[in-house]
């Protein structure tokens, strides 16, 4: 340790309060600690050697005057903090936490394991499972779930939360055949949104549609509310009666369909990332647009976010070979999605909720016959977000139990 | 004409109808008209020569097998067409109409008004009134309407909507001072959107808040569910009791802000439109996250979108020198916002209705005393799309009276 630090190494014999409500197991021992004009120097047993920011280090500081106690939002505001501020001593207390002497006079002291977590360079402290494509072969290892074990265990119901996020979809069985299962099995993973087709919809054939999905049409692959500038991120469809001829469900894996694309026709899939496609949704009372490539890529390459819809296109408005391009991919792009090497068939039995990433997984249905039997699916979405923000809790409470047993073994 | 075309000229003496459920009117007449492989060539009366591409002709055809007569969306596909479609004859009939064979034998006919306000070099048919970006000086000019007005009457309403987006923010005066406001009357523009705070939030101090804003504490201006991918668009806060002091509103053009950091700090604006900054909700049961940049711009460089939050930013994990640049940038933009000069200060009535862009327009408020008197606000969002959706339909419907006296005219 370079530098005493007021308040000394007896003060605090405990670990200092991570600022949020996460645990940090203690993988790693300050080896010295240094300030320098604008920052603290670190160095970890590891041999990890980090800079951290005055005001990075200050506005996360978790005593309860910075950190709201009760919302664990800063209380203490950016702003309030001089524009020179500077760390005048550094070290470590007896439990290893850093501790920093303010040029204001304040002290703060760091959990070690948070610090390390949220170093740069040291890796992160959360991420996702790997999302894994998928082709026709699913179809003989679909993720199913009996709907009510998963209602009733939180192990089972890990399982389906990943398996929606690893594959993009999941299917509980043998639920109640009733109306309000819509409503309470996915708000298990977070609020349901609302569109002007309502919290929930219904699909069956009606006189009135205002939406292809609600004829006896046939609907190719597509995702739904592609008009939207954030389409639905989770759908979800419970079978209350399924008895018409037809009407079976299709479903592909769009990420997979792009990465084919990527594959077999690299200029398609590239016109695909890059030119926008005017998404629109004509009616009487309301007129949703959105312009977007149909395919968005992340900072690594990776698919974020297919937007997909065979039947709800404006005109495009682009110069001739723009838009010769552009027919040539849709329709490149279109046929791999219902080609049978890639897309799987479903037929819903009454009881069973279908769930899918409705900005991956691409789903449709052949037409049905309404004289022969009676088909209706009850349907909402939550957001893609409620089901990342629920792993993540799942696997901070994993890593609870992780820090407990790490912290008997310290 | 430079192609006879089967049916003929005397086939179809009216207007073929529009693909959507817009008015056209018809501002220009087909001089020529003739198939080339791949499209067919337009010269229209004002020099405008298009070439419409085969597919795109053929998808947005009007007629009933093509365009569903009830919901107006694809009901042919556009992968049931043939590799090979061609144009084989082209011209116009006595209406005015483009007519199109095609190698299948079918035929095609096309409102003029449609297809030109749909050619690529025409102009688009439909944008938003700009926005007028706002300082310290909208205090003496807020627009302000009378709520009970604006329910009734549609002029009245549409000068809101309008302003709603202009200033991207707006005050109705005068409604009930019941709890039910805050359902009824955002919800004209389109559904509430509903979050973790619920569809409807109450904004008061709380023992067990959840969130700085449900505690007494000052808020320095920001925006809300910066943590979402898609943070809400309109907020609106519906005031029912304001009796405690302090407790006043704040509010700046975020849009403003950032035009003023591009002028006076062009190294600090590049920042914040350049490095994500990881925007965090600590709670025990939720862990939402996004990281983004502060601020968003289209294609031209105008702002779409900031995401503005002092205290719900996780901590940063970037390099020390990413590090001190975002800090410089942070502190520089916080206090622009803070700055006399750019925001203004509303201090609600009961009865009054605050709407606002919450995606452009920064809100905060001073902390107040409980025991002063009570401070009630029940709030709601409505996504900005169906704003723009209700823009749009006025926009229509404006035009439908035009096309109708044009109609006569012709």
């Amino acid at each position: 340790v370079s530098d005493p630090v007021r308040g000394g190494d007896q003060a605090a014999a405990t670990l200092a309060e991570a600022p949020d409500f996460d645990s940090y197991p203690v993988l790693h021992a300050i080896k010295d600690a240094s300030p320098f004009p604008g920052g603290v120097r670190v160095l970890w047993d590891d041999g990890l050697e980090c800079r951290y920011h005055v005001f990075w280090l200050r506005e996360n500081a978790p005593d309860p005057q910075t950190m709201h106690p009760v919302t664990r939002e800063q209380a203490l505001q950016l702003l309030d903090l001089p524009d020179d501020l500077e760390a005048v001593a550094a070290g470590t207390d007896a439990a290893g936490n850093l501790v920093v002497g303010w040029s204001t006079g304040d002290e703060s002291r760091y959990h070690p394991g948070w610090l390390y977590a949220h170093s740069h360079g040291a890796g992160g402290h959360f991420s996702l499972p790997p999302r894994k494509l998928w082709d026709a072969a699913l179809q003989e290892d679909l993720p199913r779930f009996h709907g009510p074990t998963v209602l009733q265990d939180e192990s089972a119901f890990t399982d389906w939360a990943e398996a929606l996020h690893i594959h993009g979809l999941a299917i509980l069985e043998d639920l109640p055949r009733t109306p309000d299962v819509i409503e309470y099995v996915p708000a298990r993973l977070g609020p349901l949104r609302t569109s002007n087709f309502g919290r929930v919809f219904d699909v069956r054939s009606r006189p009135d549609a205002d939406s292809n999905a609600y004829t006896d049409l046939a609907l190719p692959l597509h995702c739904d509310l592609t008009t939207r500038e954030y389409q639905p991120g989770l759908q979800f469809l419970h079978c209350l009666e399924n008895e018409s001829t037809g009407g079976d469900s299709f479903l592909a894996d769009g990420f997979h369909i792009a990465r084919h694309l990527s594959e077999t026709a690299p200029e398609l899939f590239a016109a695909l990332t890059r030119i926008p496609v005017c998404f629109a949704n004509k009616a009487r009372e309301t007129d949703h647009r959105w312009e977007a490539p149909m395919i968005r890529l992340d900072e690594d390459g990776e698919c974020e976010e297919v937007r997909w819809s065979p039947w709800l296109r404006a005109p495009v408005v682009l110069s001739f070979e723009e838009t010769a391009l552009l027919y040539r991919a849709l329709r490149a792009a279109f046929a791999a999605a219902e080609d049978p090497h890639h897309r799987i068939k479903v037929r819903l039995r009454p009881g069973e909720l279908l769930g899918f990433d409705n900005r991956r997984i691409l789903h449709g249905r052949s037409g049905f016959n309404t004289s022969s039997g009676a088909r209706w699916l009850r349907g909402c979405s939550v957001e893609r977000e409620e089901l990342v923000s629920r792993l993540r809790i799942i696997e901070r409470s994993k890593r609870g139990h992780d820090t407990a047993t790490a912290g008997n073994a310290d």
